[in-house]
Formats: structure tokens, C-alpha cells, sequence
């Protein structure tokens, strides 16, 4: 339902027509019918077993969104975004995933950047898994939300970045530094590495910073999400700190 | 490798023995057994096809562990840990999860709480997922090394926690304070609700304070293992901060 809500709020010219099965008294139910209405899109309303036979065994809340997919970015439309956001004096930020494998990591990755504010993630386009079906579940809307760059050559797009104004930030364990000791409060782009061996050595190199997070215990290593999510916080606890 | 490098550095005693699949030149297999050796543990090494008969199609790096599994906590246990904590003036921290679903997400904050220094998990007995085998390889070792403590009345256990003298911080989206504008450098519980569905109302009640994390974007809620990770990371900084 929240995704759903989202889309209507956020991004209508999108959405092509909404599916609801029919239940009576959730207000969120009825919420979306407005929104949907007000959006001038088309609402079907039909009884939980048609529901149940046009969509199958997906997990839902009886409500059914059909939606233009967001177009991949190329590396031209990420740098016309940072440009404007840079002349918009609102320092943005970038999430780049270095060869994350796992859809179920991808997908809680775009939800992150998502209630993070990214203006976009970044994965190549080679030994790295790519949006499926399972990254838009994990993702609960974000995929279609979140604008996705999918690039052939990591390291020449780190340089562009770096071009356009960004300072590549990586994820690395034998960091000197730890994330809240470094600034993050300026345009940066955070670069994670894939689950278990950590950021390539030519993205490592072509890093301004590296910075690490504390880590206390016997594990040693963070899922790759969850650190995304750490390093993500930190740099939006620092843009709210320096308001 | 990292979790039976572990488990041989931390808490040998409790390892029964090591099996090794055949293979050369691995530096950190050579290593686990140099460890296993010095502790006096039998090591078996087996070619890698009885490896695999023997472990099925289980996911690994031909590395097997027979450990003694960590007994869960009781409340009695949980409060002598921590008062042994405050006596050291070493602030402990524990993770509360009011609920959770899903055997991932349990998984994934062992792994974290693990990795954080956490003294111990605290999950209710009922309507919320158990240790299982999901949960131990998605914790990547962490079960075996943190304390989980399964409790049948979660609402008297943060009473007996807030007795023991930790303060009680529940997570809440609609909470008035953001985490980083709230003491988290004491001893604290952090309290996580149910995917979803959020903190219970009778859990909510019984917090001292409730924080937010902050949210930008459109999805509107973050995974729970995601927002477990950037809590226990904030209350880690403030503790690093503070130093």
C-alpha cells in the first residue's frame, strides 16, 4: 500500500491504472481510490478470487498498481541530475554498488537510497546482479522511484563522476578513517563494495576517500545492506546536523 | 571462514571438532587449522567430494565446524550480564526486537548485533520467528557468539531491564527526537518493532524515549534489519564520540 500511495502522490504521470480487490473498511484502500481518481486513472475494483487469479500467489494487500517502468539512466542523464542539483545548491548524493551479486541486497539497497534521498544508484552492468523481479519486491516501490545507472565501466564512470563535481567516498574495512571522522555533508558519491571480497582494486584507486565503520565484534563483516545503510545514515545524520 | 576463525579465536571451548574439504594453497584454511591444532580440537580433512556428501548442498567454503550451540538466555542471565557490565563501567548496550517475522531479518541483526558489540538479542516467545537454521547461516556465525535471550512477557522484561538500570529506547517513526539528538551513550536497550506493524502499543508504553531515523524519500519505511543497523550504529558512534 505504501509504495502504491507513493506512486500516486509522487509520480502519477506513471502510473497507467490501479487494481483493487474488493474489501471493505480500510481507509488506506480508500485512500488510494482517491488519490487514483484525482489522478484521472482508471480504478478496477474485483471480488479477492479474480484478484487472486490475475496476480497469483504474490504477496500483496489486495491493492495492484500497473506502472511505466523508470528507464535505466545512462551515464549522461546521472551527470545532467548532478549538474542540477549541484546549480540548485542542494549537495546530492549518489549510492554505487561495486559488483553486488545478491538480488535480496540490491533490492534492500534501492529501498535505503530511496528513504535516504539518493538521487540515484549506480551498479555496472557486468558480474553483478541487475534488476529482476526479486530486487523490485525487496525494494517495496523504490525500484520504481529510485532512478537506476547501469554502467559499463565502473571506474570511467567514478572518474565522471568526480568531473561533475562528486567526491567518491569508498567502503573499506582497513580505512584509516571511520565514516563520522570524515565529511560527507558536501556532494559525494558512497561506494560499496560486493558481499564478502570488499571494493576492486581499480575502484578502490580511483576512491578520494575510504572510510570504515566500527565494527566491535566476532563476525567481522556487515552485510553488505546494513553497512549500506550505515554509511547512508551517517551522511544524512551530518547534512542534518550542519542545518 | 570468518565465523570458524572466530569461534576458534573467541570461544574455542566450545568448538567439538573441524572438518576441512581438501584443498591447497589457501592461506586462511591453513590458518584454521594452525587454530584448531593450538586448541587441541581434532581436524579432519576430507576430499571434497565426501565434503560434500557429508554437508550436502549447503553453501560453503569447504570449511565445517561441530560447535556446541550457545544456550538461550533467560532473564535471570540477561540481568546478571548487564549488572556485571555496570560494574565494570562498561556500558552495555542490548537489542530489543518486539516481533519479528522474518527468519532473514532476525538473521541479519544477530549479524549486526554481533558486530556492534551488543551484549545480547531479546526476542518475545511468541508471534515472532525462532533461532532456526535459516536464522544461524543468514547470522553468519553471530548465533553462536551472541547471547539470544527468548522471553515470554517482553513487556516485564523491559521493566526488569529498565530495573537493572538500563534506559529503554524504542524505535517509532512518529517519534518527536531523531536518534542523534538523544543520549545513546549509556547503558540503553534499543527496541525494534515488528516489520511493518511497528512497536507494539504495551512495548511503546514501557520505553523511556522514543527516536526516529530520518527518511527522505518515497518508500516511507525502511527494513527492519536496515533501520536496526543504522540505530545500533548511532548509538556505537555516540559511544566512539565520546571517547
Amino acid at each position: 500500500m505504501h509504495a502504491v500511495r507513493a506512486l500516486l502522490l509522487r509520480h502519477a504521470a506513471r502510473v497507467v491504472s490501479v487494481t483493487l480487490a474488493e474489501q471493505r473498511g480500510d481507509p488506506r484502500v480508500a485512500e488510494i481510490q482517491a488519490l487514483a481518481q484525482k489522478a484521472g486513472k482508471p480504478v478496477k475494483r474485483v471480488p479477492p478470487a479474480t484478484f487472486k487469479q490475475l496476480f497469483g500467489d504474490a504477496v500483496h494487500q489486495g491493492v495492484c498498481v500497473d506502472v511505466t517502468p523508470l528507464p535505466a539512466w545512462h551515464e549522461e542523464e546521472l551527470v545532467a541530475a548532478i549538474a542540477a542539483r549541484l546549480e540548485a545548491k542542494d549537495a546530492p548524493f549518489v549510492l554505487v554498488l561495486d559488483g553486488v551479486q545478491d538480488p535480496h541486497n540490491l533490492g534492500a539497497c534501492l529501498r535505503t537510497a530511496d528513504a535516504c534521498g539518493a538521487l540515484a544508484v549506480v551498479i555496472p552492468k557486468d558480474r553483478a546482479v541487475q534488476l529482476n523481479a526479486t530486487v523490485r519486491k525487496v525494494a517495496a516501490g523504490a525500484a520504481e522511484t529510485t532512478p537506476l545507472a547501469v554502467v559499463t565501466n565502473l571506474a570511467r564512470t567514478l572518474r565522471l563522476l568526480k568531473e561533475a563535481g562528486l567526491w567518491i567516498v569508498g567502503a573499506d574495512a582497513d580505512a584509516p578513517k571511520l565514516a563520522h571522522e570524515t565529511d560527507l555533508k558536501g556532494p559525494v558519491a558512497l561506494v560499496m563494495g560486493a558481499e564478502g571480497a570488499g571494493l576492486r582494486q581499480l575502484t578502490r584507486d580511483t576512491c578520494d576517500f575510504l572510510v570504515r565503520l566500527p565494527q566491535a565484534g566476532t563476525v567481522e563483516s556487515l552485510n553488505v545492506s546494513v553497512a549500506t545503510g550505515m554509511l547512508m545514515y551517517e551522511a544524512q545524520r551530518q547534512r542534518l546536523t550542519a542545518k
